[in-house]
Formats: C-alpha cells, sequence, structure tokens
C-alpha cells in the first residue's frame, strides 16, 4: 500500500515525539507499504518566529514571512528523517520546493496548483520513506511559499490525491472527530465514518480537529482519509463521501461555539442595498461575520443581527455602527456574547423533525434561542453563554448520539 | 559601486543588532550603491540544531544535517530583509539556493562549483538590496548543502568574484587584522593592508578573524576584502595581493596558539618510512598535526616530535604509539603542554636576520626554543605555556611592530 501520514506540531514538539512518531512510522513500514510523510513545524515555533519578525519590523512582507516560517517544518523534516536512520529506517527529506509542491504567488496563503511528484516516486520505489515538509510549497520562480493556517493537513492531502495513495492519515492530539466535544459532554462517541460536508460543517462550529481546507480539497478529489491520535493506537475517524448505501443518521455531531459578540444593527432603512452596505463595511475591514438574521420592524425599519468573534466585536460594532448611521439608520450595539449552538448532518436533507426536536428540546430545558439559521446540513442556534454547555448536552442526548444517555446536572 | 558586505552571527544576534547591520547597510544604499548581502545564522543557532539532532540520532545523517543547519541563514535573511523594509530600502532575501550557488555533493563540508547570479543581478539593477544566506548552496539536482566551518565568509568572498563587485567587506566582532592578539599584546596596531598568504598564515597560527578556506579563495580569484567590525565605523584591514611597490616590511604580525599538547614518539627505527607510518595512522584517526619536528638520535634510533591540539592529545599519544611499538620503536609520550609562537610576514623572504632577530629576543628574555619550523613567510617556535604571553610581547616589540613600546612587565 502507499500511505501518507501527516503529522501536527504536538505530536513532533521535541526529541522524544519524534522518536515516538519514527517509531510509527517503522511500523507501517515494517510491513512493507510505501510511506509518505508530512510533518508540521514544532508547537509553538510558528508563533516563535513570527514574535521575531514583529520584533522587528511590526508589518513583515509577506514574501520575507514566507522565507522566515518555512524553516519550521524544514527543522523537523531533517529530525524526523535523522530519528527514522535511527531506527535503521531508509528515508530521505524534502522541503516544499523539493517534494514539487508548486502554488501561485499568493504569500502566506498560498494555493497549491500541481504537485511534481517526480522526485519522489523513485524514492518511494527504492523502499525509502519521504519526508515532506507540510505548509508550504514553491512558485515557479522558486520563490518559498506557506499555505496559510491547516496547510499542512492540505499538503498531506493533496500528496495523496497526486500519489493515489491508498490511504491518508492525519495524526493529531486527539482521536478522531466526535459527536461533540468530549471536554464538554461526557458521553460523547467517536464518529467512525463522517461525510466531508458534515466534517466542513463542523470545522466552522467550532470544532478544532482540522481547518476547513484540507476537507474541502479532499472532497474535491475525492481523497478518504483518517483523523487519528499519535499518542495512542485507537483506530479514529474516516472521512470520506457519503456513502448512500449507509443508513442514513439524521444527526451526525453537533457543535458549540461558546462564546461570540452579538451586534444589533437598529433601524436600519427597509430597502434594497441596506445591508448589503453593512456587511461591505464590514468586509473591508476585514471582520468576519458569522450568523446573520434580519426581522423587519415597523414603520418600515429593519434590525439586522449579526455575530461575529469577540476579538472582533469592538470593531464590529463601530463600522456597523458608521455604516447604518450614513444610510440615515440608528446605530449599531453590541448587546453581549452568545453560544453558537451547531446540529450537523447530511441525513438532515432527507429527514424531517430535526429543527422541531432541537427545539423542542431546547425548550424542555428552558434554554431560549436568540437567533437561528441554517443550511442544508446544519441547523445553527444562538444561545446564552451561560446555558451553553447544558444546552449541548441536552441535545446530544436529544438526538441519541452518545454512547449512553449522560447525566445531566440541572443547569 | 557594486558592494558584497558578510555579517557574522555575533553581529546578527537579536533583533537590535540586526537592526543595527541594517541602518549600516542602508547608509551604503543611500550612497547608491548596488549592495549584496551575505549573513550568517545567529550565534549559538547552529549549535543549538546540532544538539537537538545528537538527541535524536548521535550520528545524524549528512544531508540530513545540511537540511537541518541551513534554516539558520535561512532565519537572518528574512529577519535582516525585514529590518531593511522597517527603514524604507527595498531588500529582498534569497536562499542559497536561490542565490544560485552551486555546490558538489559533499554534504557538510561543499565545495562551490559556480554561482548562477542571474537572479541577483537583476535585483541590483532594479536598486533592491540582495540578502543572500551564507554557508549554504544547493547540488545540480537541487538538494541542500553547507559549506563547514567559515563557509559565510567563503560565500561572501565567491559572490564578490562572480558579481564582480568593487568592495568585498567582512564584518565581524574584531576592528580588523592586528599585529598580535590585542588582549594579549596591549601595544599591537591595526594593519592597515595585508596579503593573502600573510593572512592565510596568521590564521593556521590560530589568529580566529578568518577561516584560511575563505583567504584562499579570495586569493585565487584575486579577491580584495576589508575586514572590519559591525560595531564601530572604524576602517579595518584591506586583505589583497601583495603590492610590489609597497616597502616591504619583514614582518606583519606575531601570533600565539596557546595551548598545544607535545607528543614524543622515542627511538623510532631511522629508516625511510618511519615516520610517514606514524602519520598516515594519526590522518587516518584523524589527528591533525601541527609542527612537526625530527632529531636523529644515537644507535639508528629517531626522536619524533610533534605538536596537536590538546583534545587530540590522548587519541594521538595512543594512536602513534601503536604505530611507532609496529615499528619496533619505543612508545609515544605526551609531555605536556606547549605554546606556539609565530613571526609571519611576507617580506621575510627577502630580508635575513629575522630568525636571528626572533631567538635572540626570546634567548634575551630567557625564553628556552623547545621546537622551532619555518615556511617560507613564517617562523614557529614551541615555547613554555608559562612565559607564552611574555614572550609574546617580548616578540612585538623586538619587532617593532606595536605603535610604541608597551610596557613590559617581567615573567
Amino acid at each position: 500500500m502507499r500511505i501518507v501520514q501527516k503529522y501536527g506540531g504536538t505530536s513532533l514538539g521535541d526529541a522524544t515525539r519524534i522518536q515516538a512518531v519514527a517509531q510509527r512510522i517503522k511500523t507501517f513500514y515494517d510491513e512493507g507499504h510505501q510511506i509518505v510523510v508530512v510533518v508540521s513545524a514544532r508547537a509553538g515555533m510558528t508563533n516563535e518566529l513570527l514574535e521575531r519578525a514583529r520584533a522587528i519590523n511590526p508589518e513583515p512582507d509577506r514574501r520575507e514571512l514566507d522565507v522566515l516560517l518555512s524553516i519550521g517544518e524544514q527543522e523537523n523534516i531533517a529530525l524526523t528523517t535523522m530519528a527514522l536512520h535511527a531506527l535503521g529506517v531508509p528515508a530521505v527529506s524534502r522541503t516544499g520546493a523539493q517534494a514539487g509542491i508548486l502554488t501561485d504567488l499568493a504569500h502566506t496563503h498560498a494555493r497549491i496548483v500541481d504537485i511534481d511528484a517526480s522526485t519522489i516516486i523513485p524514492e518511494l520505489e527504492a523502499s525509502s520513506v519521504v519526508i515532506v515538509a507540510g505548509f508550504q510549497g514553491v512558485t515557479p520562480k522558486g520563490h518559498t511559499t506557506t499555505l496559510g493556517r491547516g496547510g499542512s493537513d492540505l499538503s498531506a492531502v493533496a500528496l495523496a490525491a497526486i500519489l493515489e495513495a491508498d490511504m491518508c492519515q492525519i495524526y493529531t492530539d486527539v482521536d478522531g472527530v466526535y459527536t461533540a466535544d468530549p471536554r464538554r459532554v461526557p458521553n460523547a462517541r467517536k464518529i467512525t465514518h463522517i461525510a466531508y460536508e458534515e466534517m466542513l460543517e463542523l470545522a466552522a462550529c467550532g470544532s478544532r480537529v482540522m481547518q476547513a481546507r484540507a476537507v474541502e480539497f479532499a472532497q474535491k478529489y475525492k481523497v478518504p482519509f483518517e483523523v487519528r491520535s499519535s499518542f495512542n493506537h485507537n483506530s479514529g475517524t474516516m472521512i470520506k463521501d457519503k456513502i448512500r448505501s449507509m443508513e442514513e443518521v439524521a444527526v451526525t455531531g453537533v457543535a458549540l461555539a461558546p462564546r461570540q459578540a452579538k451586534i444589533i444593527v437598529s433601524e436600519l432603512p427597509d430597502q434594497p442595498g441596506s445591508a448589503a452596505n453593512v456587511f461591505q463595511a464590514l468586509g473591508k475591514a476585514s471582520v468576519i461575520v458569522d450568523m446573520i438574521v434580519q426581522n423587519i420592524g415597523h414603520g418600515g425599519r429593519a434590525n439586522l443581527t449579526f455575530t461575529v468573534d469577540r476579538e472582533s466585536a469592538g470593531l464590529a460594532e463601530k463600522v456597523a455602527s458608521e455604516a447604518a448611521q450614513a444610510l440615515g439608520g440608528g446605530g449599531a450595539n453590541c448587546t453581549g456574547e452568545v453560544a453558537k449552538l451547531s446540529v450537523v448532518g447530511v441525513g438532515m436533507r432527507s429527514h424531517s423533525g430535526v429543527a422541531a426536536k432541537l427545539f423542542g428540546a431546547l425548550a424542555k430545558a428552558g434554554v431560549n434561542i436568540q437567533m437561528i439559521s441554517t443550511s442544508e446540513i446544519k441547523i445553527e442556534v444562538a444561545i446564552d453563554v451561560a446555558v451553553a454547555e447544558h444546552a449541548l448536552r441536552i441535545v446530544h442526548d436529544a438526538f441519541e448520539l452518545g454512547d449512553e444517555p449522560a447525566n445531566q446536572p440541572d443547569p
């Protein structure tokens, strides 16, 4: 088999962990597989380098930032290769450029354009493990680029696609994808199989397992992959195309984004373009807006409510306020924090009653719903922060996602 | 003018120093020069990386070591470029590979084969400073190599040669080359001009200003260069071909290698090949031998004396002993430490009496000479460690090298 494995920064944080990773790679190697390993920089290194850059230049050039940041993965490809050598496993390292990972010119958030695997395949065929620096690539003219957050996962999935790998394993510090965050929901269950789009919605809902970008890429190129832990030998979660013959479960998981700021824009003129104006202004200010709800108010005026990361709350309030007032509307006010609870599942399309069950469970628990937003495979509600974790467990049980019903403390 | 500057690890040790270097580059840039800057890794980084490697594999693969070690310079090209941007100076970084520094395949001690400057020259002509990673290069197949100790100086001199630079400046933490180590000889004088071969002899005698390799390269390609300090604005020392019209000074400088081990091989059969056998054995054991003196003893037996770095003393004693005994000779004994005092000057060739003056000065000061060795432009003596520094000052004054005679404390 041809296997692509990816190890994250916590899996490669120090010499001992790198040696443990090498031992794991050796196990697969000894079974006769061809193995490509994508590595991240050790945890914390990227931030160290960013601090060093900003001490010298508060707004470092993106091209130079890429030259700087790419050394983190370069360090770990060399060390991981040395660790394999110490175990007697033939191995060779490849930077992004040496692995032929060609990108566009968008420094710090480059997109992979193509991979020239001609330097990797002969090594694999000569029974050498190939250790590739994740997160980085090279432009056609030889400039170093980085792929942005989640870039190493993307490198792994892209390599798996181009190498037509039989398996792609994303090793991380969690066991897989759960029906809910196990730290919040004690009876959360590990999901054995999940569809790309469900994984994407869970990522967008604050599940920290993986960045959406690599999942999107895997979906586009139909690369099934497994998320599993580098700290144990448990099987993880397979992410792949929905299998049609599988009995559809309406809801696959629930997620909580615990602290978002809610901003109400009041008395906006109820005419075409009002909302567009407000969100264009927010976009220009690089504020990322999450949920949006609009109600028509009285006297031709509408109230618009949206949520943002709480770090962006002050800026969002200011920008939205100015935009609203320029339209002759009232101001914008941040009315405090809300939690966003999301219910995700591809089966939702064909099953009615998911919304009803969700709202019913929340009502029964006395949780007031402040905002509702839906997509084809997701329903989200904004609720009071104070009851959010309780609500998460209630909903998790209502959809019978846990191994067994958890003991629910009263709110 | 086209200028190549090289900054060492202590000159780029932290953000403040990198900013000071950028300020210095800006001064030259503002005068309208084309500037290529070669940078080393920050002081200590290479050792940090070596430690990390050895914690994982006590004998790391040389190819992977190069991948690892090259990140030190890569870090500093990015940071130095960012520092120039912060001062409004257009600048762009180049790794060794991006700068077209092609080497042979000898990982960790590669030789520069050629430099393809086609990516550097257009940047210079577009008025951009080009910051190049020293110490590293790339093989024709794209593998990263490093050049070994003194590699960044070599990168600078080689770039100056290929770019036909008008000036090559090696910035370091000393002011230039002195007639003797100023920490040992208070009235030592900075040398304004020195010939390549004198610089080479001084480097071999323990002057720590520069590794011999870059000087040899400069001599071969006739690249004049200046060694000067990055911590002040004093002019430094020009190293170049001997100017024939210059009035020749017999002695340019004196140097002291304070602690070497002296090993006596006794009663070696006085026949062809005896000495060769001993030194072949030492060579195989990678022991670097410095001075060698042989006297014919009695009864067809010779005594052979040589010096080595004191770190190598134990190994040298063992290896030489075994080799001597295999020849039917006596053993080898390390008889303690000696200091090596060297007197260097191209004028020595045409001036008689240098040796006489040296031996006379030492005799007058009561310093016993244990060994003597000469080359065309150098006389070396091994003397007692305890009187070495005193002897250095005596000799320095005897050749009238100082600004004014120093007050000599009695030994």
